[in-house]
């Protein structure tokens, strides 16, 4: 197994903003071809750290035995090279085999599976991807001695909220679907895992809704077949691929009946882990650290159809449904202790996100793959 | 990989209770070598069941290429074979292997590690052993379309009882180790799956406090060092082999300030084994079904001391000690969804419990290893 990297791209480095300490140190990013995992790699290679990507491309196109395509973007983007491996982490051998290769400061986990709805009918599927995927990458950073780990978790681990807006002393584990719950049953490894062994360090970030796409058009949300999650349908509706947006349920009590969820920015919530990985390499973080990542503010399905309107100038045809089952009122995070400990917070608006999903849209009818 | 097994004994099959019916089919039993799983083989076998075992020896005493000392025993105690593999259920080629080669009728899942304490030194490790073990079984059923399973589980899943007696209906998973957490992820697991494939059925078992052995004395709990739970710890304080008991707190607000218990013969908890598989494959158990076996009585520390004592005729010299951290009063079972669906209930009294502790533990004083 050898490593698909190809060598620096002639790029201006002009997005390099730490040109003058290029060579800060090897990160690990699981799922690193994801949409958040591919945002996330620019911006460390922005700040100067190397980045070894694994993924096994089950949810990214891919043409070649090379990059997969959102990470040649990424290298066009920073004019820095990624080490990537195809490689699915339920295989502790081939894991091991990376770990064997670099020496890595950290390691941030996004690798697995993430559609709720599959998850339900494939649940057996989500447990063995997310949960050995995990357990296999803390097998080898225990053998490793690799001490610190950012964790991909989400809002969806709170389930159903008792109260508003959601800190992270909420309770959770309450998941109505195998998702939510392999996120639940990962950070308990985490926990327990942090307690039982005093020198590892884990930060586990919960995400709220990601939207969005880089400021360039050259990187976004590419979901494969119809979207699971609104803004993905929305603009696909904005751009004609798709008829009409079904709205379910307008009878919630919000402010228009519909379902009202925090949308974070995803160069923000990239931005959010450089902040953790940041903090976590001065030392200032230790044993679990638990943080959201939103913006702290609510947005309604119709509001959001609205400003997704105006960013594309084109009408968004839609239907009012019944509510789904599982699917809540309304759900927005406390922020505050984030801001306080990685002095980190959202400072995209709604208008940037429907701004760069529309430019993202637009620009990429077939997503990553050539049309 | 040949499965170790060794021909017919000669016994003279007094204890087939199903001589006129030998073979009934076969059965999967995972930990088979280990305390509870070695006790429901031979309950199995002396249904007319045949039987394989699946077990890593972790914590079976096994002199040589063959079988555990156990299941040698379960074999001259029933006169009936037992075919096993010494197999780690982590390795998902090797379990594979073994469904290849049987047609099971139903996998009884007994493997996985079970000591509270050291899942909390060493948590992921007991992941790993109980979650991938368990989705490996699951994985290969799925492949081999074996579609009964019966889960052992814990009333450790209950966590601190917000009422009593504990019905299946109490809330769960708030437990604070490793071992019960895992427990609890495997009942997920499999409520997840039943759900999403309705030819799957599984029964999860609860157990409450095992404890007793065969009445032949030939079969009994062989804990590794020095014992983690009371009676086998109170049986070597009887037998000589330690000291003293410590008794930790004796200002729990129960009849005599020290903790209850619902204890139950181990060879009761074989049966509700054998009663669930009865009911399984006569159809009358669909989808997930769970249930606490116990006797849904309790007993104090210084009731079973008592009761040890008379039952060996030794006194038990024990000192008080302070409260353990996560330790609760009181824990029993309500038994009456097992007796009205399983038809089961057990049967054997604190009497006999220790009666047949203390033949097994004076008989075999250095448990299944030659002294």
């Amino acid at each position: 197994m050898s490593p698909s990297s190809v060598p620096y791209a002639n790029g201006d480095h002009a997005n390099d903003t730490n040109g003058n300490n290029p060579h800060r140190g090897t990160i690990l990013v699981t799922g690193g071809a994801g949409f958040i995992g591919s945002h996330t790699v620019l911006e460390l290679l922005n700040k100067g750290f190397e980045v070894v990507v694994v993924d096994n491309c089950i949810n990214a196109y891919k043409a070649d035995a090379d990059l997969p395509e959102c990470l040649k973007r990424v290298q066009e983007l920073t004019g820095k090279i990624v080490t990537f491996y195809l490689v699915d982490l339920r295989d502790l051998e081939k894991t091991r085999e990376i770990f064997s290769k670099h020496s890595f400061l950290c390691v941030i986990h996004f690798a697995g599976l993430k559609a709720v709805n599959e998850s339900v009918q494939f649940p057996l599927m989500y447990y063995q991807h997310n949960l050995i995927g995990s357990m296999n990458i803390l097998q080898c950073m225990v053998e490793f001695k690799i001490n610190d780990m950012i964790f991909s978790s989400s809002a969806t681990v709170y389930g159903s909220p008792h109260f508003l807006p959601l800190t992270e002393s909420h309770p959770v584990g309450d998941c109505t679907n195998a998702y939510g719950k392999s996120k639940y049953f990962i950070e308990q490894f985490l926990q327990d895992h942090c307690a039982a062994n005093p020198h590892v360090n884990a930060v586990v970030l919960r995400y709220f809704n990601p939207i969005g796409a880089h400021e360039s058009g050259r990187l976004g949300e590419d979901p494969a077949g119809i979207p699971n999650n609104l803004m993905p349908y929305v603009a696909q509706v904005a751009s004609g691929k798709l008829s009409q947006l079904s709205v379910f349920g307008n009878d919630y009590e919000t402010r228009d009946g519909t379902g009202v969820r925090d949308y974070i920015h995803v160069v923000d919530l990239a931005l959010g882990h450089t902040a953790a990985l940041e903090k976590m390499l001065e030392g200032s973080l230790s044993g679990l650290k638990t943080y959201n990542l939103g913006t702290g503010k609510g947005h309604s399905v119709l509001e959001m159809v609205a400003a997704m309107k105006k960013a594309s100038g084109v009408d968004i045809p839609y239907v009012i449904k019944a509510r789904r089952g599982g699917d809540v009122g309304e759900v927005y995070a406390d922020c505050t202790l984030a801001a306080t400990d990685l002095n980190w917070h959202a400072t995209r608006d709604l208008e940037t996100m429907c701004r760069d999903l529309w430019n993202w849209q637009s620009q990429n009818k077939t997503g990553f793959q050539p049309s």
